[in-house]
């Protein structure tokens, strides 16, 4: 068969191994008799699969034993609400394309965010250079940026420095390269570029901000990370089959020898001896 | 293989048929070099699938012109919180069991519900008989019930009459029965009981409910039912294997003979002859 690759919206290539595991145990998965589509999330089987789950995802990204991994539903989109939701609604925004617009349009919907960095005049032609100072207001709960921007084709290729929690919408090159979570506060991802299938959102963030509800009281117990925190991901009926297929594009990253640790930007070139 | 039938929370049995057709293109989907988890949801085989699965259900369940379909995230743990959010704050609930006190809980959460009946105090072990008035005040948005209470196992065998629009969590029973979606005007269901694969979440619903928000201005755009039924289901990327799995289990069940028109309940006796 002959694969084709989809760059389009949404949805992405699947590594072959991880999708043929899966077509293989689709109906019966190893041996027990039914499909993972069937499993009850409360089963010891299930629990295996989340726990294998979450375990090669950590080990993947050397996380720290102050960071907790999270499988949601919802998406991207559905992030840009909770985030401000949770973490408090003044947070500074840095939009450099579709995916922050949209980031910075929801959290006005359930709060008063403050755009602080923007290149909307000139079309999303870049962003801010490492060496610029971004005016995060005082007091602002978390700094909001989106570390790649299809559509626009800019990536940032450093980590903002914040004395605010950080927070990146990672949904398009999440798992593409390796990551160092420590300078963030939250990290989140739909699974669909490099992660595993749609319906399924990865949400890593320090445990002191997942687990601290800092939103207004009509927030739905749905939308806070503390609810799912405090439950493992189990909350209510989590994404089961979508949970599995990303632990498999998490061994089969692994597999591949996993990452070197951060930074990935070129070495410094060894200095020519001057004695 | 011998079939293992899990009666557990979450997740349940789906038909073999269903599986197996999933597992066969689970790599190539119907030769097109590509896995339905891996297309574009906007693309043009995808739009096909999503398609098909509304129709199909909106042909087993003879849904008139003026209901729409939406397939959504979340479970019904989201639409707990959606419902008040989206038809206005002061509901009527009918609590028979554990998933309508949940549903209440949520609604006090970003509302002011009023509970119109429960049976806790016997440890919900009936529903409110049919010939019983349930107390909506007028001017309630809704009256929200649960028509089947896993854990109690007690079940709605009639509709109860409203004056307002009636909201149903068929979660455990739907597809299980016919329905005639008339009296209804809103009836939500996570797909993994009878329908599908977790982390799919059906909603069926008058379009003049569906299109007209009526909450406050804080709700989140993708927690408004107008946002997903302008966009239909593609306002952001839905869980699109989960709603391919769905269409096989509509197509199932259509090829079962799908369902006689309501009502279901015995029918009535051939009267004897007295003449």
């Amino acid at each position: 068969m002959s694969r084709k690759h989809n760059f389009n919206a949404g949805p992405s290539t699947l590594p072959l191994a991880a999708l043929e595991k899966a077509a293989a145990n689709l109906v019966d998965h190893e041996g027990l008799g039914l499909s993972v589509l069937e499993m009850s999330h409360r089963s010891k089987d299930f629990e295996a699969i989340l726990a294998h789950a979450k375990e090669t995802l950590a080990g993947l990204l050397s996380l720290p034993a102050d960071y907790d991994v999270l499988f949601l539903q919802g998406g991207a989109s559905q992030q840009f609400a909770m985030v401000p939701m949770n973490l408090g609604s003044g947070g500074a925004y840095v939009t450099t394309g579709a995916w922050s617009q949209k980031a910075l349009a929801e959290a006005k919907v359930v709060g008063e965010p403050v755009e602080i960095w923007t290149d909307k005049a000139d079309n999303f032609r870049k962003v801010p250079a490492e060496s610029e100072a971004l005016a995060v207001p005082a007091g602002a709960p978390f700094l909001h940026y989106t570390t790649n921007n299809t559509i626009f084709g800019t990536q940032f290729h450093y980590v903002p420095k914040a004395s605010v929690p950080l927070v990146a919408d990672m949904s398009s090159d999440f798992l593409s390269r390796p990551i160092d979570v420590r300078p963030f506060g939250l990290i989140y991802a739909g699974a669909q570029k490099n992660a595993g299938p749609s319906g399924v959102t990865i949400v890593v963030g320090r445990k002191s901000i997942l687990e601290s509800f800092a939103g207004p009281k009509w927030v739905p117990t749905i939308l806070r990370y503390e609810t799912h925190a405090k439950a493992d991901s189990l909350y209510n009926t989590p994404p089961t089959f979508g949970i599995y297929l990303c632990s498999l594009v998490f061994d089969w990253i692994r597999a591949q020898g996993g990452w070197r640790r951060w930074p990935v930007a070129p070495r410094p070139r060894p200095r020519a001896s001057t004695t």
